[in-house]
């Protein structure tokens, strides 16, 4: 997938900007054309009534898994904002830690197809708790979205 | 539509057990027969790398009303679990306060599908900022999944 | 919503010009800013394997409402094209006619907010069926996407 | 993924039924536990005002393919239904042929996940135009739903 300059310095340091990626103590692990990994603490704050992590915490994960991915290839004055989100919700999200990959399906001069999916991790399993596709704008000349 | 004995106090008892909706500090203003509406304060800790509050953050916030309306009308031992949610992002979600209003299109027997919508507040203006629909599972006879 | 000229006789032409409308013998009704109204008939010929009209003949009548209402307030020289939709299949479709309203949720210079409704006609009675939410990009200077 | 009998049998038979199949000249290639294969020729009849095929026709082969797929790993007696459906169109449907891939993400007691991809075929290439997420519900014990 074409990429423009130091792309993965962009992702990190707009990452960095995320606030909410702090909250849920999101760790940022690999950053690839098209492509990022993130990893993620089951935490007791961010739990729904079942206390299992809330349906909301895993789509924020995900959505800006989508959304670093698909900024990933995009020209560096351009900033990336979702137009929706889909997450369908397949096991209750209650492992000790998750790993998040979000990837580019199709690339766009406008709309860039993404679709990210949470993995449970206990232990040695793995096992696919939620899955998302997305719709990402690619935002060129309006100062208050670079990034 | 067809409620089950004292169902607002089975939400605002779900409600509370919510850790994450603490954490964004969403207030539960109303409860009714398929519908609830939240309000919920702009934070900074929670927003996305441009300074707009993040789109999961929207989401969780959407997603608990359309399920907190569905669970309102589910049998009382019933717990409610999110099947899939989408979400579309209409504007940028920068206004002081949301709120945010939960209601169901069709109570089901095993799955009852909602919608929900959150409006920006700012001073007299409130605009649509963000709507979701969602399938929701109405869960019987598992233990852990009550509320 | 702002419109350009005669929108109402665009999108009557365009209209005319999907083969697929014609198949299904849906019937524009209704042409207004940011709203348009079919009727569809059920046919045999479009069921699926339980004797309902295909979740996939709902969708063609709902995702061409939702683009013909964002159409309808976009620029003359501009064509319109489904970027994403959803459809919530509330209850089986087998009522002996529809009417479909879709209808411009928030307007957009790039990307276009749209949803529609499907309800069985049947009697007196008028029940939803199929609801539908979806963006639509304002596609311009493309000579291959006209209408 | 487990299966109950001879399910390829159930799969083709019900497709049979579907005449909505016939219409869009639907061949059902291979059927595997969790997984069906279409193939779909462009059809002029089907198409949208730009003269690609709609995306409601694409919508209705994705959502048949991601069917059969939940279908194949249900028990004898259950039906089929789909809850809800999301397409992402990625580029324009203008293929001579289709290739329609629907398979299971998480099959369940009342609902399965699925997904389904569609790509077009030209001469050697393949390309992928739309990708679904659907969730099915498997239905016991209501006469109308078999198959």
């Amino acid at each position: 997938m074409k990429t423009y300059g130091d792309y993965e310095a962009r992702v990190r340091e707009s990452f960095a900007r995320q606030k909410m990626m702090g909250q849920l103590k999101v760790v940022l692990l690999e950053v690839r054309a098209g492509e990022v990994v993130f990893e993620m603490p089951f935490q007791d704050a961010f739990t729904q009534q079942h206390g299992f992590m809330h349906a909301g915490a895993m789509t924020t994960a995900l959505d800006t898994a989508a959304g670093f991915a698909a900024y990933s290839v995009m020209p560096a004055d351009a900033g990336v904002l979702t137009i929706e989100l889909k997450v369908s919700l397949m096991r209750p999200a209650r492992a000790p830690r998750f790993r998040i990959v979000g990837r580019v399906l199709k690339p766009g001069r406008s709309v860039t197809f993404t679709e990210a999916v949470a993995y449970g991790l206990d232990n040695d399993a793995e096992v696919e708790v939620a899955r998302l596709t997305a719709s990402m704008m690619v935002v060129s000349g309006r100062d208050e979205v670079t990034g």
